[in-house]
């Protein structure tokens, strides 16, 4: 195992950050690596918003269902999937575009997140740690009028970015043997798997949480799933023109 | 500038390949890295098809749009959005699970990408280079057939991976003026910088091609957005189960 594969499988997420702020050129050379990950037909088409400012930083955290460390991270970003500029770009060749396919959001929420997971690992490799923040997608109209984003832009996932002040024990993740199939999907011994893998994860919980937790895997999951999941999310999409076809 | 940054900031996507197997238990590594990336609620949505068959892959490369080297890489791995395996779990405890939810569709999808991207940052830390293959969508009904994936679960995109028998340059990116904004989206300057970028990229693929392509990125991008994308993607997720209420 070389360094970088120590770097990516010991990864946490970290909520606590010191007071150290983190230089704009360290930030830029993170988004120049995002910028390098893969991206499908050359799209490009992640846009990332820098929230600098206190008072939008807290409404930030109010918006993302009262996650403090939005405001107390070192630096927040926002990472938007934008067709706004493949728009811009159809009109300087006075082409129409045609928007609105379910297949263009694909590409767009995945050129996203593949950046954004190159900004994490570049962060991480310089001792600053972080954690994604789905949590504003709560009230994300309210969020993209914050950010000003036009139609066609629409905001994936935030990213707290900081100095760590805590050190949390990685969490462990479902058996290989779940994830990884080999030329077909199977899933015979899965259910099986997960109970085993339970025990791993309650015993997690039980000795991070000195015994008040004690939640399996699959507890969790199962009731997460048996409720609504921020179900303004379609019409969202719709009202900013990322409307699914 | 350390070693992970000079790594990820060099990136291209490599589509030539030696004949050296990658040993599976390599591969493992990079799966471990894949799933220690951070997942929405915990729910470890990424579920890996490696395909070793060579009939399967064979008949890929004609599903993915005529791409050969799906079927001369190394390694092939189909990355899929699951949710099946939180029906399984949802079943182990007798729960209606809900599904069919945009932000399901947003979460699983997203989980998968930061997945993928940590697996291609540990091949590259190895010498292992590779390219994503969005092209299964083209035939994307067929793919699932094909690999055998149930109700509730999607191919997002493959990835070929193997040792390097090319060095391409690395396609020069939108300016960072473009793509990093500070406290709020603005794109005043957007298509007057995205000229300037256009010459760039010009200038790139006319020393690639020696000379025989000409286009810049806002040709590239005007003349890809006139045309349908994939316009059956919306109806096979819906019949997946992977429904957009």
């Amino acid at each position: 195992m070389n360094e970088v594969i120590k770097l990516l499988q010991s990864r946490c997420s970290v909520r606590k950050f010191t007071e150290q702020v983190i230089p704009q050129d360290v930030i830029e050379q993170l988004i120049i690596c995002g910028q390098a990950a893969a991206t499908s037909s050359f799209i490009q088409a992640c846009t990332v918003i820098q929230v600098e400012d206190a008072s939008k930083r807290n409404l930030l955290v109010d918006l993302a269902g009262g996650q403090a460390y939005v405001a107390s991270a070192a630096t927040f970003l926002v990472f938007c999937a934008d067709m706004n500029r493949h728009k811009l770009v159809c009109d300087m060749h006075n082409s129409e575009m045609l928007s609105g396919y379910t297949e263009q959001f694909i590409t767009a929420t995945v050129d996203v997140a593949l950046f954004a997971q190159n900004v994490m690992t570049a962060a991480q490799s310089l001792g600053i740690e972080g954690v994604y923040i789905g949590g504003i997608r709560n009230n994300i109209a309210e969020v993209s009028d914050l950010l000003k984003l036009p139609a066609l832009v629409y905001p994936v996932f935030g990213m707290c970015l900081g100095y760590p002040a805590q050190e949390p024990d990685t969490k462990p993740r479902l058996p290989l043997s779940v994830v990884l199939k080999k030329d077909r999907y199977n899933d015979d011994n899965d259910t099986k798997t997960i109970s085993e893998y339970d025990k791993q994860v309650r015993e997690y919980y039980r000795s991070r949480t000195g015994g008040t937790k004690e939640q399996t895997w699959s507890e969790q999951i199962a009731g997460m799933l048996v409720k609504e999941t921020r179900p303004h999310m379609k019409t969202y999409l719709k009202d900013r023109g990322f409307v699914l076809k």
